[in-house]
């Protein structure tokens, strides 16, 4: 944790406890999951009713202000790729809302409180660090090594701050030391034995490296070795970094990435999450925008600083230049997706495959997880 | 060198031979120093010339294409920074502008002769990093620890393919490996240890650590550690940088990027240099980038990806881009330069420091070696 004293921290704390009791109880009754029930409508109606869902996504209104309150909004993701439905569990899929759940209502009070956005996306993607089912902190998947190799992001869009670490072997929650680097550092990138140099420093308790092991992450690798395959090009086993971005009651935007990169990977491989401009941007005048898939394509189209830059220079809405860059991605033959929210608050997420872990705050304060496009 | 067959490459390893020998004699004769001609003028007749010779740098005309040819366009850094006349000795000089003009050369003649952009980019910046008066390769500035950690990035704007090394410690042409990650690895950015078992396998040699030593370097780290200064905001001690940006004859735009980092840097940290959209971005929609400066506040700004933007969504002019950007970085407090050529042949090279070491091809085929503002 640090010695920062940081406002909203404990409160969070406290908030985000008694959120995960109360939402185990109520797990998946307030969930949205739209395409689950138009399943078993007809194609047409299907492709029409998509529609608009779609556009509901890329193009979510912005939270009204509550009496008093500017207005705010929050999006988190928990990895974009193919996810099957045939392999889905209802209680898997009930274990991913409630994680969902959990992690968007711990950003979301502290945004209602009028709390910094910093600090909501930073305890979003906490609390998605913690949970196993997410490839990020605990949930990190292996390296072709059979080791946890940790990057994390976090950008400020008031000041264009920006800290990122990248290779982290003992770090619980590499967004939180992302967040050192930014504000106690003169760097923005910090990687492997010099970022964990850094954390022993800052007081950050380091983990043991079997804190991240997962009998599932380390089944997923298993299995990939059994098929030899050492390519960024397939996205199964490895749809789980996460994000958050969020716009606060002051104006300002900030966008947060964690990951444990690619089952696989080797040993030093560096994805998109910790590339400032790749995986993660936010920028006042702009939006706030962060990236999930893979990395190696989002850093060659430079995915979230492309939204930000279309927003800069050619005045382009949200929805149409988040869509426009994910479809730039889509035709290097990259996919993933991405979460969004500008100035105003409007919200984007598109994403090209099959399904992105998501969850935002809709227009009269509800939150809304969905998994399926 | 690895085990690649590349066009052009060993007829570069004689030519650059060739001529290092030959510009060794003609050292100083054909380099064009602007400013030190100037010196003697008035103040307002300096003003107006340093605008003519300013505008003449920030838009200089494409290359003609020699008969039957198509156009190229050539320019490569040393770093942007304090760089103090009172301290400069001629000699001194002339070793900088003797290295630049080998450097430009190597690239230019690769071109001339309808070689790769790719191919022009990697030689330039490979003759750099083998001169110990440049910050990359050999002439890497030292870590507070008293290590070298070199980065390196290069991009191909055909297919925005793209690879990078970060903190490699025993890897004497660092833009080679960037390279060799491009093309022979699934990945776009490794770092550290598993970068240079990722050499091992090509069959690039390590070499020892103590490669990376040089006197002076090394009296810089001392000097930084009486002062007991670990600040990226101060230039001095760390303009070295280098890179290179080209256009072929196939139209196909390149850029390169390779550097030691900034004295006293912290262990693990990564600067700009390998990071794609900081300090190397091309495509060939818009144009090829190479960037040098504060690391941090280049990150930040995402400099090479944001002058493509500017090309991209506002068709903006390459000189304008250029400026806009070096001017964000300076709003920030940060300093430096980029380099950048568009795709139609255009050349700019912005700095916001008192001089820049760099050199490119004039419209009739001459090079241009330039220090000061």
């Amino acid at each position: 944790m640090g010695k920062r004293k940081l406002p909203y921290r404990s409160a969070l704390a406290a908030a985000a406890r008694g959120l995960n009791e109360e939402l185990q109880k109520e797990r998946g009754r307030r969930c949205v999951v739209a395409s689950v029930k138009l399943i078993s409508i007809g194609s047409f109606c299907l492709a029409t009713i998509m529609s608009l869902v779609n556009s509901a996504i890329s193009a979510e209104e912005p939270v009204p202000p509550p009496s008093g309150q500017k207005k705010i909004a929050f999006a988190i993701h928990g990895g974009a790729g193919t996810i099957d439905r045939s392999t889905m569990t209802p209680e898997r899929e009930r274990a991913y809302h409630a994680g969902l759940e959990r992690a968007v209502m711990a950003g979301y009070e502290i945004l209602k409180s009028g709390g910094a956005s910093l600090d909501a996306v930073e305890a979003a993607v906490r609390v998605l660090e913690d949970d196993p089912l997410f490839n990020a902190g605990k949930g990190a998947v292996f390296t072709s090594a059979g080791t946890n190799e940790l990057d994390a992001s976090i950008m400020n869009g008031k000041t264009l701050a920006a800290g990122a670490v990248a290779g982290v072997k003992r770090i619980k929650s590499p967004i939180n030391l992302a967040r050192m680097v930014m504000e106690k550092s003169p760097h923005v990138m910090i990687a492997g034995d010099g970022a964990e140099a850094f954390a022993k420093e800052m007081g950050v308790e380091l983990v043991d490296p079997k804190y991240f092991f997962t009998e599932e992450r380390w089944q997923a690798l298993e299995k990939l070795k059994a098929e030899k395959k050492e390519t960024p090009v397939s996205d199964k086993d490895r749809h789980g970094t996460v994000g958050a971005v969020a716009l606060d009651q002051a104006g300002n935007l900030a966008a947060a990435t964690s990951t444990g990169g690619m089952t696989n990977k080797r040993v030093g491989r560096i994805g998109d999450a910790p590339v400032i401009g790749a995986g993660t941007y936010a920028d006042n005048r702009t939006c706030a925008v962060s990236a999930t898939g893979d990395g190696e394509y989002f850093i060659r189209v430079g995915v979230a600083r492309d939204v930000s830059s279309a927003l800069e220079y050619q005045n382009a809405s949200l929805g149409d230049a988040a869509q426009r860059t994910i479809d730039k991605v889509g035709q290097l033959g990259g996919t993933g997706g991405l979460i969004a929210v500008d100035k105003n608050g409007n919200i984007a997420m598109p994403f090209n495959t099959s399904g992105m872990y998501r969850a935002h705050i809709s227009p009269d304060g509800k939150t809304v997880v969905e998994i399926y496009k």
